[in-house]
């Protein structure tokens, strides 16, 4: 049985979180600053914990010597827009940049989830520049608006908790509480123009 | 006409944002290391900006010179929990501390506004050691789900706009999103307990 | 043998180290603000390390359960000066503070180590408010020039290594760096009050 | 006459040292969690301010609308090390990363000025991707030892103060300290061996 040592592992893995959080937060500060629009609304990132790495690699079979090469979401952050209109433009900005390579994308707004989960994700690879030399780092980037991502929130832990089997009447719970946060973003897309152009403009009056 | 030092007025607002935000997300991250609950979600700070500070004076008719004894808000922040049932817990955190004093509080959730509005607003006084000596500031904390917090932002960007006079039509609107997110509060409620332990116990397993 | 966790014995004293770290830091940039000369140059905070901890304890016969009154540097912090004659004056606001108690002072810079050793430390109690109460921290503050901290941080990393003992011949070494150290901090301090002034006035300038 | 807007014009020059910034502290946390000896002691950064930028340009004869392809230092880092040694190993860090590009290198420490300035200055340029786009920003790194840092610390607020002319008797005493943080330089040569070795065994106990 091979020892794991995760403060080697992981450090990378740490360090891209770290950059990325810089460089997304600051693409936000930054629209605020000239008084564009932001479709950024906030940024989180995390790094997948040894007991949640171990877990993805035994349900998925991944031997310990592979899990740097298979498991892609070791390292992650969060982008939360306030609208789901905003979530294509964050796409864009992703897309566009040169100092991160898009591989996969997955959709899952347009294609909801059973469970209701929507969110958009996409893989990406890092070229990060460490102590020993330059290494390629994977990450994920989840974009989603804050209504997907308070249901999502909750349900991650009660799928964590239950191992997946959450009992059918909570699920069912569940699925209600998502239905009300789908209908918070509907009721949001109607006012969102206005919202859109107000903040812009405050930003302008607020830089003055 | 006076010229306000912007620069000397803010520091101690925005010393005291910083101490604040440090005390606060602390608890929060405490509990999780500790695996114990924690009510709190996030935190955020702010700093009320000088172009809102004399608008602020303006409307309430104060003079230049009384901004820092009248203007309570100066100093924010913002703490958001997942469910409506965590507040009280966060209220009760605040009154307990002794490195700071609640003069005032102010509960627009029992009493929520026509606007829609709803949060809860605890005024204190913070003791601020700076390099000029003890300085004593108010600040305003303010205590909100994210469906309450999501709402409010909305609204703020329109309130601020149209300097409070919304049209009626778009009131209309915020009002249907107010009702929207006040639904989602609900329907967390039914799931709160299941979560709350599920996320005790997740803790525990990652910090084994 | 008991076994400690150390991620709930530190987590007070991690928490101490970030709120002084903000405030004296804090202290530094409002004077540049102001254009008010500022007798710290630089702040930086550490955690004794558990094997620092149980090496100390069995040097010392502090028994586990009694770790947490005995050792006092679980949380230090250093505050590094341009000159010596800034050190009484960094004394003085800490002594000055209300939110923590100084409850022992040892001077080795008048009483300079037959190591070389020279610095000034402050222990202090200082009230935190957890998820669990309120808690007194003993903390541990070293003030000292630039040039002491270069050579005291040579000569720890040694002491660290040798346990103690290091070679006669190493010694001597250590202590002409000692010398040329408190050389440069006597060349330094004829050249004090012009640069004080400089550095006023600069940071005048510069905030204009 | 040109107004500048200089929120606008810093942005940029603000995320490339924050991003610099955040690069080379993990190079230094990365070799010490893996128990490599790190030739980095500490880095600080800085925007050069407006006055600063207008005095450099007023002074070169840089008009407003070149100021920002003329005057390549407006983004700084400063690397320090403990040793004169360890000045190579940073600037063969920085020669073979390629998330940036040195376009110049200056040795002030082989070419000591006649002030008795010596560093070691690299020009980059930094690829930096904003909300407008792409943007190669140019920065400047200053690699230097602690004892070299300070004088310059020193020399660098009087020479502003006397916007250079530096009167003769306080240039003397310069010259002095210049000599004094030399000789400290060659003292700690004489430990380097036995320090860098210590300290590298010293992260290795202390990751147990």
């Amino acid at each position: 049985m091979e020892i794991i040592n995760w403060k080697e592992l992981l450090y990378p893995y740490a360090q891209t979180v770290d950059e990325l959080l810089l460089k997304f937060r600051s693409l936000d500060k930054e629209c605020r600053q000239l008084g564009i629009y932001s479709p950024i609304d906030s940024v989180t990132g995390r790094l997948k914990r040894p007991a949640s790495i171990l877990e993805k690699a035994g349900r998925k079979q991944i031997s310990p010597d592979r899990i740097e090469e298979e498991i892609e979401d070791i390292a992650g952050i969060r982008i939360l827009c306030q609208f789901v209109e905003d979530i294509p433009k964050v796409i864009e900005m992703v897309r566009k940049r040169k100092d991160m390579t898009v591989i996969e994308e997955r959709d899952y707004i347009t294609n909801t989830k059973p469970s209701g989960y929507r969110s958009y994700h996409m893989i990406i690879r890092y070229p990060l520049f460490t102590a020993l030399g330059e290494k390629t780092v994977p990450a994920e980037i989840q974009i989603r608006t804050n209504a997907m991502n308070f249901w999502a929130t909750a349900e991650h832990s009660l799928r964590y908790k239950y191992s997946g089997n959450i009992p059918q009447d909570l699920q069912d719970r569940l699925k209600n509480c998502a239905e009300a946060a789908f209908h918070l973003d509907q009721e949001m897309a109607t006012i969102r123009e206005e919202i859109t152009n107000a903040q812009r403009l405050n930003e302008i009056k607020n830089n003055l």
